[in-house]
């Protein structure tokens, strides 16, 4: 149960505030508040807590020795966007990290969820990984989804309570729901390290983000571990809107990128120190050769939607969350049984400061 | 002159304090208080203004056209570090950009400097970089200096003023007197922009870092312009301690390096790319290799000094100023005339950082 006090203390820090969306009113947790991790939500007599913060090892082998007393299931993680899925009144509804209800993930939950386990499970909450070219929200997406978006669920939490359900009932209800899930690679212990790094390596070379684990105990202790790849990646898709970013996003990703190296047995090879330096260096050229031909920088989407209100909505959610960001509808089009909507998100940063520059402007640093 | 009640002002907010070293008293601006840049300092009856910021222009023609409304000196920049001389009492003392005295710079000077050029003119300050590799600050330097240090002067200021003599009179006080000095590589206008580009190119090429412009005018604008070799030596000589720095030094670096090559049409070619992977993975794999050898990340540095108890307050000195850095004094003996010091900085944040990681840590991003 949550302490109605700490809520109220959360509300008048301005940690927690009142949101009114899709006909739902509720309270949001814009931020940790105390032990109440940001995005847990408070409906009239529902309460979904936020998705926990799941701490990172940079080695693995001693990471694991470190943080784990126990066996461990390992799990893919999906380089997509967290959300928790559960049902409230008559609808089944989809909550972003933040807490957010996404008018997207929500209105093509039914394309991918058999919702029959919410009818016989409505106190329980799927959280999932949203990814894919087609999503809405980030510009990276795992080699093995070719269009629009998968979900993938990856843990179940009962309403109401800050916990998980064990892994074996997991896997049941997802089998028995025939439940869309993140790969499973086994249940692992400290002594199968080498049998480890050689799948770490393996997802490296597919270009895929790396694992999340989880302590097969009662405390259920947890860590991830990101391969090399999906540091460059990041580093790659995101240089063309550097600013955007608080700037350890990339020290922080150099330097996880030269510790699976290290522990991996990676050479550094010219080839490896160009794919670096080409990540930053031409996300970078791109940002300003877009400039000078449109005088912004932007990055397009597209994505589809069963309900056109849907779309509506959520360029309105973007246009009020995103900071230093215009969202410039396109196009909202039916394209078969959906409607597609594409837009851009304009970077209001990088174009000001390219604007600045590239006019000759004076900086003092 | 100096307003005494913006002095008391920024005494009040912490911003001036009194020093006392190598037997003086003085009131040293700590930060930019209002008018008066972080550097200055107030003896008993001598002002000496902190040496102001210049901006920096990322495009060369534009920035011209922008900046500068007559023609312009153009100066090599050195890299080294900022030191005001001048006399004081019966003694020459120079003084660190943020307004200590240096006891190093302080002890070589009469090597580099005809001090006669005090006696005839104890009213002024003269503003030059120091650098080579022998310098107890930082470890860059430019490629023309093989041992020791060079002090190279390139302002002449008059005490009490927040002004510069102009180019024609530094340029006969600098003759006259034999000063050591910056290179003047001539008198340019706008219109020269292509004879300029091609200086730039082969500074560049030379791994020289860039250059200073001075309008030659009672305005007396000014500017720098840096070579995309002066960004990625930066982040060379620096990955090993990355968490030094304030992370914006190294996303403001790459920028700076892509719109350099941008202007000059310098091509993107996979020896460049390499080039910045290398400057950022080969330093931290030199920070963990010495972390797994000695169980700490440092630099050693060594300098040489006339006068051992300079020696002994350098290391007083950058104990008590340097924040995240354990100086350990390594050796000080005579070697012919010199008195030579080896040092160790040990870098605290990346010790304790790879410390944690590398044996198996949690960290929440």
């Amino acid at each position: 149960m949550i302490d109605v006090n700490l809520v109220r203390e959360a509300v008048k820090h301005r940690k927690a505030r009142s949101e009114e969306f899709l006909g739902f009113e509720y309270l949001r947790f814009s931020d940790d508040y105390k032990d109440i991790p940001r995005g847990t939500v408070i409906f009239q007599d529902t309460v979904v807590w936020g998705y926990p913060h799941i701490g990172r090892i940079f080695m693995l082998e001693r990471g694991l020795r470190e943080q784990f007393k126990a066996p461990f299931w390992v799990e893919e993680k999906v380089d997509g966007y967290n959300v928790r899925i559960f049902k409230i009144k008559d609808r089944v509804i989809a909550l972003s990290r933040g807490g957010y209800i996404c008018p997207f993930t929500t209105d093509r939950l039914e394309d991918f969820i058999p919702l029959e386990f919410f009818e016989d499970n409505p106190d329980l909450v799927l959280c999932a990984e949203v990814a894919g070219p087609e999503n809405p929200y980030i510009e990276e997406y795992p080699p093995f989804i070719e269009k629009d978006i998968g979900i993938f669920v990856f843990d179940i939490m009962p309403k109401g309570e800050l916990k998980f359900l064990p892994q074996k009932e997991k896997m049941e209800l997802i089998e028995k729901y025939n439940l869309p899930s993140v790969k499973v690679l086994g249940r692992f212990s400290v002594e199968d390290v080498e049998k480890l790094k050689k799948i770490l390596l393996e997802l490296n070379e597919q270009g895929r983000e790396g694992v999340v684990l989880k302590e097969d105990s009662p405390e259920n202790r947890r860590a991830k571990y990101i391969t090399s790849y999906a540091n460059l990646n990041d580093i790659k898709v995101t240089a063309k809107n550097m600013l955007q970013l608080p700037p350890e996003y990339y020290t922080n990703r150099i330097l996880r990128l030269v510790l699976f190296m290290e522990e991996e047995g990676i050479e550094r090879t010219s080839h490896l120190y160009e794919q670096l330096g080409r990540a930053f260096i031409d996300g970078l050229f791109d940002a300003i050769e877009q400039f000078k031909r449109e005088h912004k920088v932007y990055r397009s989407f597209r994505c589809r939607f069963k309900n056109k209100e849907n779309a509506v909505a959520l360029l309105e959610l973007l246009n009020r969350t995103t900071r230093n960001i215009q969202v410039i509808e396109r196009d909202l089009k039916k394209e078969g049984d959906y409607w597609v909507l594409t837009f851009d998100k304009v970077f209001l940063n990088m174009t000001g400061l390219l604007g600045h520059l590239l006019s000759g402007g004076l900086v003092f640093d």
